[in-house]
């Protein structure tokens, strides 16, 4: 257990916000703790016909360049966890989703951050317009899985809930429990 | 591209800093952007005879909760990040790294930091004394590779360098890249 002494600073942004906090350690000692409290976010892997994935170029402006992910975002105040993943997926790429299989959560920063992303399986996708997000998004890119996996060995894919959405659902696919 | 308007405020911590941007995207529009400046950390797989993995249970206050974990740390300033993988290795567990395989390196948190964990793989892994890290780490627990990976499945394990690094090392044995 640590347990909060004081607040001692604050960063509010649209939809979350920063602390910093003092706090006692379970052996008694006085630290310093960072905590971003911060909405509930999904991941997105929108499959195709012969295990082709959406994916979306964006510019991330915390490591200053381009990088390709999966589709992801943040769930609306009040919004169901599926309604914000059919939302984002139509936002970023266009497509709406069909049928949405649940396979992971997790805490992507636990050092400090409470974000958990939920990670969904998307398949029956159909074309439903253009991206609307084109503050965000640079342009959306098909791919077969295998080739995606490469790119995490290769260092080109380097987000990590883009990581570990690929390699999970390879493994859904692999034991035979998601059937394109 | 997204440029810099003005820093709207800041937090500093031991190591680290945040910052609240001004922005203009590349849409021309104006919004705001949370970024962390993170210095470079590592995560450690310390594999043993079976495919074993020395894991430990650590209690993280952005959460609120002990979570089971891979040992990790940030790397020092003027340490390389062969020396942080020895150094937190001892620390966390009380084992002295033998061999090093670097894996992967990724981004935990792209959407607001400019953390990049480097993971690796330990083996020759010799028991050295006690972890030292008393104030962080609650106990060090071995498992087999096998379990861990269904505490994924479960829910059990929620940290994402965690998983994201028994992933890749389960990729590595099956594909005979990595031999303990």
């Amino acid at each position: 257990m640590e347990e909060k002494i004081a607040t001692l600073g604050m960063l509010m942004v649209p939809h979350f916000s920063v602390s910093l906090d003092e706090v006692r350690l379970k052996t008694g000692k006085v630290s310093r703790r960072l905590r971003i409290d911060h909405p509930k976010a999904v991941a997105i892997v929108p499959v195709m016909e012969d295990r082709q994935i959406v994916m979306v170029r964006q510019f991330r402006y915390a490591v200053g360049k381009e990088t390709l992910e999966v589709p992801a975002g943040k769930v609306d105040k009040g919004e169901s966890v599926e309604s914000a993943v059919r939302r984002e997926l139509m936002e970023e790429t266009g497509y709406q989703a069909g049928k949405l299989t649940r396979l992971l959560s997790y805490c992507p920063a636990i050092a400090y951050s409470n974000e958990v992303i939920e990670i969904f399986a998307v398949t029956n996708l159909e074309k439903a317009g253009q991206p609307l997000d084109i503050d965000e998004i640079s342009s959306v890119e098909i791919k077969p899985l295998s080739e995606l996996i490469d790119m995490i060995s290769s260092g080109e894919i380097v987000d990590g809930k883009t990581i570990i959405s690929l390699l999970i659902i390879e493994k859904w696919f692999q034991s035979g429990k998601l059937r394109p």
